[in-house]
């Protein structure tokens, strides 16, 4: 393991690390990640009719948003957040007060590594956290900062101290995360390969961001992470993560941060239905072969400093660039700047924290 | 395993491949290595005292190649060839009449894979070799072209067709490619990570090519393998991989050609001397930071279409801007003109083969 600065943080970030969990249903997939999560809080998203009541196992320590709270809390902003779509779950990003966030959906289960062990995704991603990242030169004997591995020989000494990591993106045994027509081609295929690895996706290349095993740190990318406009009333779904990978990518670079990629895997248990992704996801499929040469040549000014800057800047190219592919990105881009703006109301100083209680709080099992 | 292109090649490459080997001692190693290598043609680079004898094992088939066989080929263009220095390995190259190279150090031995298995290392640079690479987007599950994976949903569809991978870089287990420095500071690590993954270095990215276990196809980047000046009368030593490493990824990059790294891992039996090895590295060591700067931002012109075009201009950009580092990057700069040239000459359909007679051949044993 390459050195790192001693540092101060439990690391095990119990206090400072909220868990997002979008849902419409009970959530008794928890019982398997009671010996990971329990410590931890958890923010809960319920999406759908807000009248229908979500259980959670006992013992969480939890707050829960629907529909209504999320009308009430954010008023006409609301509109910036997706329904009838997992896309929702970026308010939860909004309301936590914590410095990490890590979501996952709640068709993740525990997944097993070789040796047959059950593996801790949210240590892995807090590892993944704490440690620098190598956007700026490829080591080919992967993350430098791991028990047993370092920079190879060539590794010019001036960029081993790396980059602050933003984003530690987790991956998935079993049901691995294709698009609709290479669900329809390989139903049958299953993701058996358990790569020991953790990478940084170099500076300059975007790749395929999946919310289903995301951890970040909030206070240097969080505003980014906006999932978009998705389901209920839009023309596009399942581009929800997509496409805050796409953002978060170019900001980073811009920013001189990092994005990990690789362990930890999760177990997806269930292949969602392929025709009815396919209708969500058709325009995106073709959008998108204009969407990433864009995002592949943005430039964001060197007077963009911080990330809402950064933000706002990318909504205006997104506007400018993208809206003669469809309308659709004039209303994404104006809901990218009232993200912004809620983002904002939300986590000011002075923001009125008894505006946005939750419907819905669970306490944590005494001990 | 996204679709490919069906092929009428032979997937052995056993008529279209040469293993090329320098070394200044008896090839016992090659025991180990006769179950993968004995159908194929080696040859042989030897360095250092050319009266020297060195051994094959019997039933190889190969040249080999000593100082003298350099010198009387390429007459005064035998500069550019490095002596008493592993970089006289790319003299191999340059007498190959083969479509690929494969490239192992004499210390390399056969590893094995988690599951007990001897690991064909040749076998995989094949495959990776004659599958696309994906150097223009990040797929999270690495190698799309392997079994049991594909591209992930969010993949540009046009671009999965890939780019004609043009190297192949394996891995090691064991003593890991470590400077000097890091072998001083950390003399008992040994890799015993096996990261059972194939993937891309992205388009823009630099990494530390190492030559130890390479695979190459030489039609598609031959000319830029040169493994520069290095050794006897050079300031500098243990960069001569990384040389052609940063050329070859910047000309890749041009062309629109892909670069592999992961497996094949083989077993590096032996660490070198770290206190050999610093004197040997330490002017590389601060060179390389003014080094990479330069090869992250170097630009070729359009109309620079084949690697020889390629290699030149770059020879020229070498001269202009590395110079005032040291006069060392002239000489450089030179022996790459003279290395394209020599190349030429011996590549050229008029090029007399019978003045390349190598010192000494053996033949397959008979079956």
């Amino acid at each position: 393991m390459a050195s790192v600065e001693p540092s101060v943080v439990d690391p095990t970030l119990r206090d400072q690390l909220d868990i997002v969990i979008p849902t419409i249903r009970n959530l008794d997939f928890l019982e398997m990640w009671r010996p990971f999560f329990q410590n931890y809080h958890l923010i809960i998203v319920q999406d759908g009719d807000p009248s229908k009541t979500i259980k959670v196992p006992e013992g969480f320590d939890y707050e829960l948003y629907n529909r209504n709270d999320i009308n009430r809390i954010l008023g006409p902003k609301a509109s910036c957040i997706s329904f009838k779509d997992s896309a929702c779950r970026c308010f939860g990003y909004m309301v936590s007060k914590k410095k990490y966030i890590y979501t996952i959906d709640d068709d993740c289960f525990v997944a097993k590594d070789p040796s047959g062990k059950d593996i801790n995704a949210l240590e892995q991603h807090i590892k993944n956290l704490l440690t620098p990242s190598t956007p700026f030169f490829f080591n080919t004997l992967y993350d430098p900062y791991r028990d047993g591995a370092d920079f190879v020989r060539g590794y010019p000494f001036s960029m081993r101290e790396g980059a602050p990591t933003a984003v530690s993106h987790g991956l998935w045994l079993n049901i691995p995360d294709y698009d609709a027509p290479t669900q329809l081609v390989k139903p049958a295929e299953r993701n058996k390969r358990y790569v020991d690895a953790v990478m940084t996706i170099p500076k300059g290349t975007l790749f395929p961001m999946c919310g289903m095993n995301l951890g970040f740190n909030r206070d240097l990318i969080g505003p980014a992470m906006y999932f978009g406009l998705m389901g209920d009333g839009q023309p596009i779904g399942r581009y929800d993560d997509m496409w805050a990978g796409w953002c978060i990518k170019v900001i980073c670079d811009h920013l001189g941060l990092g994005v990990k990629t690789g362990l930890p895997y999760i177990w997806h248990s269930k292949a969602s239905n392929p025709f009815v992704n396919l209708k969500k996801e058709y325009k995106g499929i073709f959008w998108q072969e204009e969407i990433i040469p864009f995002f592949q040549q943005v430039v964001l000014p060197k007077d963009a400093v911080t990330v809402e800057q950064c933000y706002l800047e990318l909504s205006k190219q997104v506007k400018d660039k993208l809206s003669t592919i469809d309308p659709y990105f004039t209303k994404l881009s104006e809901a990218m700047v009232t993200w912004i703006e809620a983002w904002g109301e939300l986590n000011s100083p002075d923001s009125k924290a008894a505006d946005y209680k939750p419907s819905k709080v669970g306490t944590r099992a005494a001990k």
